[in-house]
C-alpha cells in the first residue's frame, strides 16, 4: 500500500520549510487574537461565579444589579431552556446538553469553586463588577469532594443524587460518584500472570494540570435586531461553538456566525463553550456587542484542566522480556460533570504493544472541580506515566535494555491492538530502532545523572471536512480550510496545494473560514487537522485540475480525457497530443468568464483512515538533592511523523510537547484546599515551564507515511505529549534512586522521598 | 419558452413580501458600513487634492510633511508604478489601467479640480490636514475646458495633446478632446426621412449629476507584516476592487482580502476604486492599518458623476404615427479620461422601437472635470430625456395618443434592435397596454396641469457569479453570494432556495461573501445581481437536492435515480416506491457525516440570457409661474420587471428610481465657475430631492417573466430612472406650455423660459 503515496524525492515544496504566513504578524502584535475585536457601542461582560465548591443555590436576586446604571442585561438560569440528556443509546460518556447547560449557568447547585451563576453587561468593567457584587445569591452549603480517590469511597458526598455507574453489569442500585466504567482488552489475563516469571503491581497518582494556554477564553458577540449574530472567539471549533450556543439558546445554527480568532493555544481546552452562550444570550438582550474575556484566575477555576486520576497498573513477562499479561484501571476525575478521558487512559495505557491477555478498565468519576476538557491526548499521558513506570521495572528486574524490552513486544501492522481494532499502519517498530541508534541513547552518562526513556501513543482522527479553493483571474488561488490553524496549519495545506497544480506557495494565500463562508468542519484536535484539512486541500486541487481541464477542452474543442495536466501546465493528450500549444493555469484563469464563469475546487469529506502516532523520548536528568530541584539536561524527542510536510512545524509540535510534559512532570498541579478552594490560580503558583526550565529539545523525525493519506501524513500533535511524564520518572528513578509514582515530582516532593517521608 | 418557468401559482414564497433580512439592523444604525470599521493601531488617511483644474504638475515636495510628528507614511505618484494602456483590441472606449492610475494619483498632469495628488496617513486627522498643508505642489497652471461642447471645438484645450479619436474612418491626423466615436443603427435614414409627413430635430443639453448615495467612499486597509491585505470598503464589486488594487500595487490577487461592508447606497458610483489603493499603499508603508474615509466635497469633486452632455436627435413619421427614420448623436462628457457612457446611450436611445431606418452615434468627450462613472442605466436616461421628448412633439403634431404611437412603433420579440441584437424576450406592448389602461392616464386634469408620459429602456446584464450554499446539522442553510446587496437581494435569493428545498426562510441565512471565501463574481450592477447570483443561487440548490438524493440512497442502499425529490422530502420512488419512509433535509443533515461529510451546492456560471428591463412613467405636473418651481403631482410608474421575487424590493427599486430622476429633472447640476471649479459641492447647494419633494410614486409591476431565467428574473434597478427626466418635461411642456431642451428645469431656468427670455 505504501506505493500510492509519492516518495519523498518526488516533492518540490513538500518537505521544504518556507516561513509561515502568520509568524511576522504574530511575533510584531498584530494578529488579532480572541480579545482584539472591538466594535461601536460594546459593552463589557464579566461573569458571577461561586465562591463555594457544592452548594444548592436556594435564590438568586438581580434586582439591584440590574437598577444600576450602565448595566444593560444579566443572565442568569432563568435565561436558559433546560436540556434534556442526549447520551448515546449505549449511555456513552459523550458531552451532553443536559451538563452544558449546567456548566455555562449553575442551575439546583453549584458543583465547583468557579462556577457560573451570573453573567451581567454594562458600559464598563467597573460597572460590570459593581453589579456582580449587587447580586444577592442564597447558598445552602453542600459537603464537597475534590479528591477522585475520596469521591469512590461509598459515603462520599454526590455531586449528582441520582448519579447510577454505567457500563457495569448488573446495574448498581445506589448511586455514586462513578458516571461510567469502559473496558478494553482479550484474553485473560489471569493465565498470562500464571506464565509470568515476573510480575510488577503499582498504584500512581496524578494532578490535574491545565493547557496552559496563554491567552485566556476571549469573544464579542453581537446579536442583530433581527436575531442574526455574530461571534468572534478564539476557539478550536468554530462549528462547535455555533452548534453549541445553538442548542443551548434555542436558535436555528444558521443565525450564528462563528469567527475564529487567531489562537494564543488551546491544547484541546478550546474545543467547548463557556462565555460564548453568556454573551450571545447577554448581547441579545441588551441590543449591543458584548465582549467577554476572562481573567487567569477564571480560567484556571472555571475552565477544563485535564484529570487528577488514580491508575493502577500490573504486567507480568517472562524472563526474555515478552510480556505475558497487562493490566490497568484508571480512575479518572471528570470535574463536575461527567466525561473524563478515562476511557482515551485505558486505550492507549499498552497500545503500542502486542499482547496476548490485556485488560484496562476505565472509571469515570465526579469531583467539586471544573469539568475537565480536553488537554493533548487525551488521557493517554496519565495512563503511560504509569505504564511506562511499571515497564521500566520490569527492564531493570529482568535485566533487559528497555528499548529492547519494548521491541520485543511492539505493536506492528497487523496486530490487533489492546483496544480493539488491527493496526493497519503502525512505525513503532522503526520508531524503536531509530532511538536505539540515536547517539543521545548511547552517550556516557555523570555519575548522578539517571537516563530515562518511554513510549506515546495516540490514535489521531478524522471527520468532517470541508475546505474552498478559488481560481483568481492572475492565476493565483486562496483556500479556505475551517480547522483553526494552531502549528502553521495555513502554510502545511497551502504547500501540499502547491504541489498539486505546480503553482509557487506564495501565490497560494490559505484562510481559516468563518461558519458562514464554508460547510461544516469539525474541530482542530486529535490531531486531524494537518491530515483532514490536507486531504480534503489535496481533493479540491484535483476537483480544480479536473475542471482547468474541461476549460481546455472547451477552448481547443476535444474531449476532456484528451487533456492531461503535467507540470503545471494543460496539454492535448493522446490522438490530439501536439496539436496545440499547452496552456498554463494562468492562460485558463484569463478564459474564466468564456469558458463559463469563475473556478473552483471544493471537497468535503469525513476523512477516514487516521493512523496513530508514535513517540518515544529519551531524557537525561539530574536531581539536587539540596532543593529537590531535578534538571533536564538533554532531551531527544523521536516520534513516527507520518510524511512531514513542514518539518520545522513538525519539530515546533514535538517540542512544545515535550515541554508541556516536562511541567506536568515536575511542576504543575492544581493544589486545593480542606475548604474545596484552588489556592494557586495564578501563573505564579501554577508553574508552567520557561525557557530557562528547559534545554534545547532534539527531536528525531522518523518518517513513516500513512498510506491512506495522499501525502502520507498521520497526525503528529498529540503523541510527543504522552512520554515525558514517565520518561522522566525512569531517569529520575535511575539517576537519584527514588521511584515516583505520583505527580508532579516538584522540589517538596523530592524532598520529602530523599529523606525517605511522604509519598513519592 | 414561457412555460419553462413554473407558475406564478405556483410559488409558495417567490411573490411574497417576508421582511429583509438587514432592515431593522439599518434602522436602528447597528448595521456596518464602510466608514464603521476599526481597528487598533488605526491611522487616518487624507488625500491631497489639485485646486486648478488643469496644471502641470511640475514637483511635489513632501519632505516637509513627512517630517511632521505623527505622520507615519505619505504616497504620491512615486509610489505607483505607471501601467500600459489595456484598451481592447478594437479600442473600445474601456476602463483602462493607464488612466485608473492617473486618476488614483496624478501624474504628469493634474486634469481637474479635486484630483489626488498625494496621501497622507497619520495619528489623528489634525494631524494628516496639517501634513497635506506643509506639502509644496509646483503647477504650471493650463488652460481648461469643463463644457463638452466647447470642448469638442478645434481650438480647445486638450487634455490629452496624443489623443486621436477612435473609431472614425479615416484616422483623424489632429488630436481632439474626443476619445471615441461609436455608431449604431440599420437601414438608412435618408430613405427614412425622405418617407416623413413630419420631421422633428431637436438638440439637448444636461449637466453633470452626481449618484448621491448617502455613504461617503470609505474604506479600511490593513496590510500584514507579511505583505497579506485586508480591505474593508463601501464597494459594488469587492473582487473589481481587488483586481483593480492588485494591479496598481503589482501585488498578486490573493495577497488581498477585501470585504464589502453594508453600503448607503451606490447606484453605479461604486464600481471604481479612488481611495483603495491609496489606503493600501499607506498601509504598506505605515505598517498599521489605514482608515480613509471622503468628505461630501470630496465625494462631488473627485468621484465619478454622470456625464454632462449634448444629443442631438432628429425623427421622421408619417402621420399614423408610423416613424420611418430616427437619427440621434450622443455627445457625453467622459470627464478626465476617455469612458462616457456616450456608447450605452446611443444604443438606448430608441431600442424600445423597432424602425426601418435608424442611425446613432456616440462620442466620448474629454473635459476638464472628474472622470465620470456609472449611474443607474449609464447613458440611457440621458439619450432617453432627448428621444422621448422629440416623440412627444410628434405625437402632439400628429395628433396621435403618446402612448398609441409608441405601440404603434414598440419593439417585440423578434425585432432586431437599433442597436444590433434581436430580441428574444421584451415586454413592451404589455406595458404600453398597461400603461393605457392605468386609471391615471384617464384621470381628468385641472386646468394649469400637464400630463407627460415616456419610456425608458435598459438592457440588464449577466455576467461571473459564484455562490456557495451548505447545509447545517439541524437543516438550517447558509448561501453566500458575492454581488453587494443594495435592493434586498439577500431575501430575494434566499427566497428562490426555500422554494426550490421547501425549508422555510428563516432557515436560510443569505451573507454576501468577501473575495476570499467565494469564487469570483463582478459587480452588483447593471442589473445583474438578482438574475445572476439568483440563477446561481437555484442551480446550488439543484445541486444539493441532488447530493441529499445521493445520501438518501446511500442510506437506503439504492441508486441515486431511484430517489426523488418532493415536496421537501426525499423518496423512493420507481421500484422503490413507498418501500422506505421518506425522509426529510433534516433527517438527511443528522446523517452528513456517516454518510460521506458535510453537504454543499456550489455554482458558478457566466450568466447568460438577461432579458431587457422597459419603464413607461406617467407624471402629472404644475409650474408655479411665480416661482418657477415646478411640482410633482401625481407619479405612476409602470415596469416590465420580469417576474418580482419580493414585490416590495422590485417596487421599491422603481420609487428609487423615480426620486432620483425627479432630481435629475428638476434640481441637480453641477455648477462650474469660469475658473473650472465647481460652486455647489455640498447637499446644501447641489440639491437631491427630499421627501416634501416627492409624491407617492405608484408602481405597477407588469410581469412578463425572462423565459432564461429559473425564475423568470429580469433587472429591474436601472430601467425606473430612465423616462422621469422626458417625462415631466413632456409634462411640463404640456401643462406651462414650455418644452425644455436642456435640464435641469430649475426654476430659474423655468422663470426664464416663461419670460421668453434665456435657453429653455
Amino acid at each position: 500500500m505504501l506505493d500510492t503515496v509519492a516518495k519523498k524525492s518526488d516533492y518540490k515544496v513538500v518537505g521544504t520549510r518556507p516561513i509561515r504566513p502568520d509568524g511576522v504578524d504574530k511575533v510584531t502584535g498584530r494578529a488579532r487574537f480572541g480579545a482584539d475585536l472591538n466594535l461601536p457601542g460594546q459593552l463589557v461582560g464579566r461573569v458571577l461565579r461561586s465562591p463555594h465548591p457544592h452548594a444548592r443555590l436556594v435564590s438568586i436576586d438581580v434586582s439591584a444589579a440590574a437598577a444600576l446604571d450602565g448595566v444593560k442585561a444579566i443572565v442568569t438560569r432563568e435565561d436558559f431552556a433546560d436540556q434534556p440528556p442526549e447520551l448515546t443509546a449505549a449511555g456513552e460518556m459523550m458531552l451532553n446538553y443536559r451538563d452544558v447547560v449546567r456548566n455555562v449557568l449553575a442551575r439546583e447547585k453549584v458543583l465547583y469553586e468557579g462556577h457560573a451563576i451570573a453573567a451581567v453587561a454594562a458600559i464598563s468593567a467597573a460597572i460590570a463588577r459593581k453589579a456582580l457584587r449587587l447580586i444577592r445569591v442564597d447558598y445552602e452549603i453542600l459537603p464537597h469532594v475534590t479528591d477522585v480517590v475520596a469521591a469512590m469511597a461509598p459515603d462520599a458526598p454526590l455531586l449528582d443524587e441520582a448519579m447510577i455507574t454505567a457500563g457495569v453489569t448488573p446495574t448498581p442500585t445506589t448511586p455514586s460518584n462513578i458516571a461510567k466504567r469502559v473496558d478494553f482488552g482479550h484474553g485473560d489475563i489471569d493465565t498470562g500472570f500464571a506464565q509470568a516469571d515476573v510480575i510488577v503491581e503499582r498504584e500512581f497518582r496524578t494532578e490535574s494540570v491545565h493547557q496552559g494556554y496563554i491567552e485566556p477564553q476571549a469573544c464579542v458577540a453581537n446579536v442583530a435586531e433581527d436575531g442574526q449574530a455574530e461571534l468572534f472567539v478564539t476557539t478550536q471549533g468554530q462549528w462547535i461553538v455555533r452548534g453549541h450556543c445553538a442548542k443551548l439558546l434555542g436558535w436555528n445554527v444558521n443565525r450564528i456566525k462563528v469567527t475564529a480568532a487567531e489562537m494564543g493555544g488551546g491544547f484541546g481546552g478550546k474545543t467547548v463553550v463557556y462565555l460564548e452562550p453568556l454573551a450571545l444570550a447577554l448581547s441579545a438582550k441588551a441590543r449591543r456587542p458584548v465582549k467577554m474575556v476572562m481573567t487567569r484566575e477564571e480560567v484556571l477555576k472555571a475552565t477544563g484542566p485535564t484529570s487528577a486520576a488514580r491508575v493502577r497498573v500490573k504486567v507480568g513477562a517472562k524472563k526474555d522480556g515478552r510480556i505475558t499479561a497487562a493490566f490497568a484501571e484508571c480512575a479518572y476525575g471528570a470535574g463536575a460533570f461527567a466525561g473524563s478521558p478515562a476511557g482515551g487512559g485505558a486505550m492507549c495505557a499498552f497500545a503500542p504493544y502486542e499482547l496476548e491477555h490485556v485488560a484496562t478498565i476505565g472509571l469515570d468519576v465526579l469531583t467539586n472541580r471544573p469539568k475537565v476538557s480536553a488537554y493533548r491526548a487525551p488521557g493517554a499521558p496519565i495512563a503511560a506515566f504509569a505504564v511506562e513506570s511499571v515497564l521500566d521495572e520490569i527492564a531493570r528486574t529482568i535485566g533487559v535494555d528497555p528499548i529492547d524490552l519494548r521491541l520485543k513486544n511492539a505493536a506492528k501492522v497487523g496486530t490487533r491492538s489492546t483496544y480493539g481494532p488491527t493496526f493497519a499502519a503502525i512505525g513503532f517498530v522503526e520508531l524503536l530502532q531509530a532511538a536505539k541508534a540515536h547517539p543521545h541513547y548511547s552517550a556516557p552518562l555523570p555519575a548522578g545523572q539517571g537516563r530515562g526513556v518511554a513510549a506515546g501513543f495516540w490514535f489521531n482522527v478524522g471527520g468532517d471536512t470541508a475546505v474552498q479553493l478559488t481560481l483568481n483571474e492572475d492565476a493565483s488561488v486562496t483556500l479556505t480550510a475551517g480547522t483553526p490553524d494552531v502549528g502553521g496549519l495555513r502554510a502545511s495545506l497551502g504547500m501540499m496545494v502547491s504541489e498539486e497544480l505546480g503553482i509557487p506557495l506564495d501565490k497560494i494565500r490559505t484562510q481559516i473560514g468563518d461558519t458562514a463562508s464554508l460547510a461544516y468542519n469539525f474541530v482542530t484536535g486529535g490531531s486531524r487537522s494537518t491530515f483532514a484539512s490536507g486531504m480534503a486541500s489535496v481533493e479540491a486541487a484535483r476537483a480544480m485540475v479536473k475542471e482547468l481541464a474541461a476549460r481546455a477542452a472547451k477552448i481547443w474543442d476535444i474531449p476532456v480525457d484528451a487533456v492531461k495536466f503535467e507540470d503545471g501546465m494543460l496539454k492535448p493528450a493522446g490522438d490530439n497530443a501536439g496539436k496545440y500549444e499547452p496552456m498554463s493555469i494562468r492562460d485558463i484563469a484569463r478564459q474564466m468568464a468564456k469558458t463559463g464563469g469563475p473556478i473552483v475546487g471544493y471537497a468535503t469529506l469525513n476523512a477516514q483512515g487516521a493512523a496513530p502516532g508514535l513517540a518515544f523520548h529519551i531524557v537525561d536528568t539530574q536531581t539536587d538533592p539540596e532543593t529537590g530541584k531535578t534538571t533536564i539536561l538533554r532531551y531527544t524527542a523521536l516520534q513516527d511523523v507520518g510524511r512531514a510536510i513542514h518539518p520545522a512545524f513538525v519539530e515546533g509540535q514535538m517540542q512544545g510537547g515535550v515541554a508541556q510534559g516536562i511541567g506536568w512532570a515536575l511542576n504543575e498541579e492544581y493544589v486545593y484546599g480542606a475548604d474545596g478552594r484552588m489556592q494557586n490560580a495564578g501563573f505564579l503558583d501554577y508553574r508552567v515551564p520557561v525557557a530557562s526550565d528547559l534545554p534545547m529539545i532534539d527531536t528525531v523525525m522518523v518518517e513513516v507515511p500513512n498510506p491512506r493519506h495522499p501525502y502520507g501524513v498521520k497526525g503528529v500533535g498529540e503523541a510527543p505529549i504522552v512520554p515525558p511524564m514517565a520518561a522522566i520518572a525512569n531517569a529520575v528513578a535511575r539517576g537519584a534512586g527514588v521511584r515516583f509514582t505520583q505527580l508532579p515530582m516538584s522540589p517538596p516532593r523530592v524532598l520529602a522521598a530523599l529523606s525517605g517521608q511522604g509519598a513519592r
